[in-house]
């Protein structure tokens, strides 16, 4: 049987699951892995090392290597290595979400032109399949929401805090020594991991290219621990929440931030790294798919489907996965997160003057902005009161106004909250 | 741009929710429909009636005719259809899960030796994409165990059971009238539809064929309020669970019957017609998929998502979709449901005959069955004793010799227990 060759850029935790896992294949091999130290000692049994090199042009130029995996993230080299790779005619599978957000539309233009695929089953959710059904099965829908926790690290996080009622710079330091954490964790915690993933999903369901400096992104390391309690109190949980709407105009809402969600509801379930994406469409309904959204073998999974399936076409046609090409050819008109409409919850503390409740209500009501819950309890010794309010959907510029009016008071907190 | 041709077999529910969904396509028209009645109302604006027709075979010889979709269910004439289409050349996509269970081997052998696919995505878990991700990106892994709720109709009658503390018979009676069960409910109430399900999901999974003889079928019509009520106080939901697993010997146990599920598990939640399926596999790990099970619109994104995937694919080659044909050549082994293992929730009736719990705990023990829950409220008016019990993990057939020991005992449920 002939054997179709991959050559791999990275051998870190991803790249090796995907080493074993392709070594029992019949008719795929790994000939050539592109590694910055030859001498690591890798935790493979058995382990070849004369298959490994430092220099990416020997998997780039080799004729007889027909996919590149890459799996080192970032964007350089990572774009200097897949764009070479294509026009030496290579298909690619890569992990790189970032990648994918940044320069998705000259990378799959580079593809197509020639008539190379690039996949990516692996950049979103882990194991999850996602972007193969949404691509293939799923093609006859018009898909219109996206909801998902898609950052398993600050989902740990978030959901140590609420179990332990820890702070976040205690749990951050814990889920770091445990590895769940990267030592510079900017990348998870500030919400970029999860904005490059919902800028490319959001593309892929509302099938126009939604651009990264339209997506808004907070991050969860402003979120309290006296939020997470008081969240609980009023039936909540603090999840970050991707989030993708098209309106019926076709104008799209995308945006990462840390949310207020319902317990009775499943995404508040989702706890620790689970990854979970609930997609909205017609006229399939609301399909929810979960699972692990990281993790060696999980990932490896993925890298490995979308390898397994270029190959299984390269055998019979020269034109492979036509419904996994990217078909977009404009841009989606996006709607600045000052115009879109939402629920709030805001901690606030106020000077413990008379009226500070009466001019809170004021300052809403002259912005037509409803109060669903408002909760005082008691006074500190400093003489200042702690005020919950969960308002009822109202626009964020107005929320925002209404925030800048109460100068005397002090917001320590303002998350959105699902609904 | 040229137009490929569907003809449709049926025009129920499912097939009016194709024909709407396809309305709006650039590159697939639907030709002819074969209906059993061509002046039945149907709900359709501006519907060309001049497309229907009764005669199968203005279908099945009509050269310019691409696909058949096949949306009338049951063995005959659909395999008459299907059979007389795929050996005059044309693709075929299905919901026909009795189909798939009883013809499988044969109906896949005569599309291969024709060279034409065999798609069934809206034949199991309606609009969840279940079949596809399964056959292509989750491709590298072995699946070693499917858990899932895949009957809409059960699961309906079972979460009313449980939310109003109704009996079997008056819900049945209810979701007769909302047209949530049919007139004649065997094939969803006594598990057949789940069944079918179950036996086609495993050979994909296994990757060796389950033959229908060997999967065990226990339906809803037994589960009693009282059972509800109990199971509840202990915990749990009621559920009809379809499970295949693999075990390390390549032996597949696979079945449909009720099961007490743990109240803080997510199938539990899982209410109405929703479905939910849980795939375990290495490399993977465990993944959920949940969504509409069933309905007009659901099942017609998967019935829609297969033709354009056929088409797609049809543009380019000649021998299309290769990842979704079937590759078994050999049946799988399977385990008999008396050498399976679980736990048990018994119900027992029992005369007060002084020593009645003894000899329960007797008759268990001389079989190694350990009780791990043991509940006797008060004596009945006639003076029998009402004692519910849940055992450690034991083996079927031990459970079952010792019911039949209990010779002076009314065993009025058993319910096999997750976990």
């Amino acid at each position: 049987m002939k054997k179709y060759k991959v050559g791999m850029i990275g051998l870190g935790t991803v790249g090796t699951g995907v080493y074993k896992t392709l070594l029992s294949s019949e008719d795929i091999e790994i000939k050539k892995i592109v590694v910055k130290n030859i001498n690591k000692k890798r935790d493979i049994a058995n382990f070849d090392e004369s298959i490994l090199t430092t220099d990416a042009y020997e998997v780039i130029n080799d004729p007889e290597i027909d996919i590149l995996v890459e799996v080192i993230g970032g964007v350089e080299p990572a774009w200097e290595y897949i764009s070479g790779a294509i026009k030496n005619g290579k298909h690619i599978v890569t992990a790189n979400k970032e990648l994918l957000a940044k320069k998705g539309e000259e990378l799959f233009n580079l593809a197509e032109s020639n008539n190379r695929v690039v996949l990516y089953e692996a950049a979103i959710a882990g194991g999850i399949p996602l972007i193969m059904p949404m691509k293939t099965i799923m093609a006859g829908n018009k898909i219109s929401q996206i909801r998902g926790i898609l950052n398993g690290t600050t989902n740990y996080i978030l959901t140590k805090m609420d179990i332990d009622g820890a702070s976040y710079d205690d749990v951050l330091r814990e889920a770091q020594e445990l590895g769940y954490a990267e030592t510079d964790p900017t990348g998870d915690v500030e919400g970029f991991d999860a904005m490059y993933k919902i800028t490319t999903l959001s593309t892929i369901a509302f099938g126009s290219r939604v651009k990264l400096e339209n997506v808004y992104r907070e991050g969860i390391t402003k979120v309290r621990a006296e939020d997470m309690k008081k969240a609980n109190e009023l039936g909540y949980k603090i999840k970050l929440i991707a989030l993708g709407n098209l309106d019926e105009n076709g104008k799209a809402d995308v945006r990462v931030h840390p949310m207020l969600v319902k317990k009775t509801s499943s995404l508040a379930h989702v706890d620790y790294v689970t990854n979970s994406v609930y997609l909205k469409g017609f006229p399939m309904g609301e399909i929810a798919f979960t699972g692990p959204g990281a993790g060696e073998f999980p990932t490896a999974s993925s890298v490995v489907g979308d390898i397994i399936n270029i190959v299984a076409e390269l055998k019979h046609s020269d034109y492979i996965l036509p419904m996994m090409r990217c078909n977009h050819d404009h841009n989606a008109e996006t709607i600045d997160i000052s115009d879109t409409y939402n629920k709030y919850y805001l901690s606030i503390t106020a000077p413990n003057n008379i009226g500070v409740i009466g001019k809170i209500g004021n300052v809403c009501a002259e912005r037509n902005i409803s109060l669903s819950t408002i909760l005082q309890k008691g006074l500190s010794e400093d003489n200042t009161a702690d005020i919950t309010i969960i308002t009822e959907v109202c626009k964020e510029a107005d929320i925002q106004s209404a925030i800048r009016e109460l100068s005397e008071c002090t917001i320590d907190s303002l998350i959105r909250v699902e609904g």
